[in-house]
């Protein structure tokens, strides 16, 4: 039976809006609280403009919304895709939890090679 | 101080490479064991083509690893660059937890209010 290719989804969205340093880094401002684009745009070399494009492309995913009340239109961080991203994550906790653990063997195991080579001198 | 717009990182690369439902879906089926592109293949409405460009991409960031030794090259899951993901989204846990919270009180307070109003009747 055939999966038919599926269609760019949610997550999809979230991700691509994500894989961008800059828009993480607005997000981690966002987090110490909402502000205005004017103050969000300060730290960065970057125009308003610029920086418009990306609340752009992280309100259309829904990791920020923006008030319509006040004047100044203040930016805030909205968690439930990224809820939805650590959730699809953790299905694959086991295997670098797993790979860990053999790293971990091996380093023991060389370890006590060390040991062995070191009482044969 | 101005903060100087990061270059594109491995965890950039890695969110891109996420952000397709057919590459997240392949991850999926490597999850279940090391496997071949065409055996990969077989489940999508996929060229070969189509899906060789797919584990290029989940290559380049380090997503998978394919096999040099054996002719038929299976691919396998590599899952430091997921638990880089986990890493970063486990920042904002406390965002998506205090917004279930804060659903979680005005549910109460809904349903305490629809108490009230019927006993009023």
């Amino acid at each position: 039976m055939a999966i038919r290719r599926p269609v760019p989804d949610q997550l999809s969205a979230t991700l691509a809006a994500l894989a961008d340093p800059t828009r993480r880094a607005i997000l981690g401002r966002l987090a110490r609280g909402e502000t205005s684009v004017t103050e969000l745009a300060r730290p960065f070399a970057m125009s308003l403009p610029a920086i418009s494009k990306h609340l752009k492309v992280l309100e259309r995913s829904g990791l920020i919304a923006r008030g319509r009340e006040a004047q100044w239109r203040p930016c805030r961080l909205e968690a439930g895709p990224l809820k939805d991203v650590a959730g699809w994550v953790e299905h694959y906790r086991r295997f670098w939890e797993d790979s860990f653990d053999r790293l971990d063997d091996y380093l023991k195991k060389l370890q006590s090679e060390a040991k062995k080579h070191e009482r044969k001198k």
